[in-house]
């Protein structure tokens, strides 16, 4: 079967009216309501596939909302409605769904929307959890992928491959590694800044699938060529401890996916604005690379070599 | 557990902003965009809960459609655009997906709608569809549950029943009555009605559940209650032909689900209007009783006496 991508292009592409962009970015977009468009995204997680069995309950209702939050501020716009999806087999009995709606009144309060309708039904398979975001964007503000110009500065909000060494953790009985865990368990997009990047970013899109693969798209929309600098990819401190005991684990960094973050490219014009939205709104953000004339992703080492890395990121099919 | 609309009014309603109208209708509504108001509904289908394994996909795509526009419409609203969230076991390759594309196409031509967005992935489970459509009403048209009124007439669209008894055909293996199968594989609502009854009806919604059910919604919404007349519900003569062999059948007809046609009630100044209507869009459009002081819905027989039905319709939970 082809990958998600070629699906996505060869089947759905020709369904799609001009709201959905091509079905190529992270959102679709309503122009011209009142003087602000309307940003919808969806994303669909499935039990055993995008969060555990045994991850608490309220932390996969955290996640669901999340994920779509971070798709929507990677687009410079402000969530505020959702709808909520819910296909949950029988033994997920009432105890599962008050947990659940609990963490979705923290998750909704923490990102500022709130629900404003869905289904519920029974399945025979694992809980499936689907949540369509609107969200909404000055007239003509949205961030799309397909801005990103050559001689861009590269940024990355917040640190990378947190999620998927968490991830690792918990398959590894690492149950010590909290911080790590709870980065893949309770993903935290950087909601106030991502808000305040309409009229800065040129393009961007959240880290979903890993770095390479999500700035890839911002590459192949744009047709600007994007260098990263594997020395300035920001680590956390448990992640550097980690990865100097496994240094295999180092593709997770830029591979692992899960890490809803934005990652973006911006003119040097705006260099000093950028760091003080970063202080203002207490947002890690790092300077990766920068937009160039050779097409693609390149990861470089310290002494300028290209490191390989992988096809692609994490999909689906 | 609690049942699914006490689910929904006790963990989710809390949750819910303005624009969800209390988690007490078919749609949310967001309002006062440039002059029409935008309906958002979110249905969420499972293989082998609401179509079969072996339907054919083509179909699978249409009904996952249908079940949104039959929202849509019951609001008077023209639907616009929709969000595909498709969860699909290894089972279903890349055959699967393009049939399912042409299905989609052919129904979303039907509909006048196009597909913006949405999320595929992989499940270890059944196929769940998440559709999210949105639709256009002129400001304030919106038609809600909540508008209906003592003294109304109430309305049916189409045939009741035909897709509940044609899903007992399939299960019981009456494979020669393909007129009740296709009412139950591929719904037609009635599109270009609906969307004409914004400024007409006072109360709306559509029969998903069962006649019962469903007018059971906008009786407890409005206060008004629902008398119904068994001898004017209209049944397709393909209907009528298998109850006069298998009586006990019957109940299918106001409680079996999967109508996808509209219920509602309008001011009796309105009837020459709807009648014209009716042939203008060439739908079958049925006065089934009044809308009357006493709470609830009453089901009459033809000596006035009350038919006794199971409480409720098809729920989840």
């Amino acid at each position: 079967m082809a990958g998600e991508f070629d699906l996505i292009a060869k089947y759905f592409k020709p369904l799609a009216g001009p709201e959905g962009l091509g079905l190529a970015d992270d959102t679709a977009c309503l122009a011209g309501l009142y003087n602000h468009d309307l940003i919808v995204t969806k994303d669909i997680l499935v039990e055993n596939v995008h969060f555990r069995s045994d991850d608490p309950v309220e932390l996969i209702a955290h996640k669901a909302l999340a994920v779509n939050i971070s798709d929507c501020i990677a687009k410079g716009a402000k969530p505020k409605l959702y709808w909520l999806g819910l296909a949950l087999p029988a033994s997920k009995g009432e105890d599962w769904v008050r947990r659940f709606c609990d963490g979705l009144k923290d998750a909704q309060e923490a990102f500022g929307c709130v629900l404003a309708g869905g289904d519920t039904t029974r399945t025979v398979g694992p809980v499936v959890l689907s949540i369509t975001l609107l969200g909404t964007v000055p007239n003509g503000q949205m961030i799309k992928r397909v801005g990103a110009k050559v001689n861009d500065d590269i940024y990355i909000t917040g640190t990378l491959g947190d999620a998927a060494l968490g991830l690792w953790c918990l398959e590894n009985g690492k149950n010590e590694e909290k911080q790590l865990i709870s980065a893949y368990q309770k993903p935290m997009p950087p909601f106030m800044f991502g808000q305040k990047l309409a009229g800065i970013a040129n393009g961007s899109a959240d880290v979903s699938d890993g770095l390479i693969a999500d700035i890839g798209h911002i590459a192949a929309s744009s047709g600007a060529g994007m260098r990263i600098e594997k020395e300035k990819l920001p680590l956390s401190k448990h992640a550097d401890r980690l990865l100097q005991s496994v240094p295999d684990l180092w593709p997770k960094i830029w591979s692992g996916g899960d890490d809803y973050q934005i990652v973006f490219t911006a003119s040097r014009k705006y260099r000093a604005k950028i760091k003080t939205l970063a202080i203002e709104t207490r947002t890690q953000v790092t300077k990766i690379g920068e937009a160039s004339t050779t097409p693609g992703v390149q990861l470089l080492d310290k002494d300028g070599k290209i490191v390989q890395v992988a096809a692609g990121g994490y999909t689906h099919f």
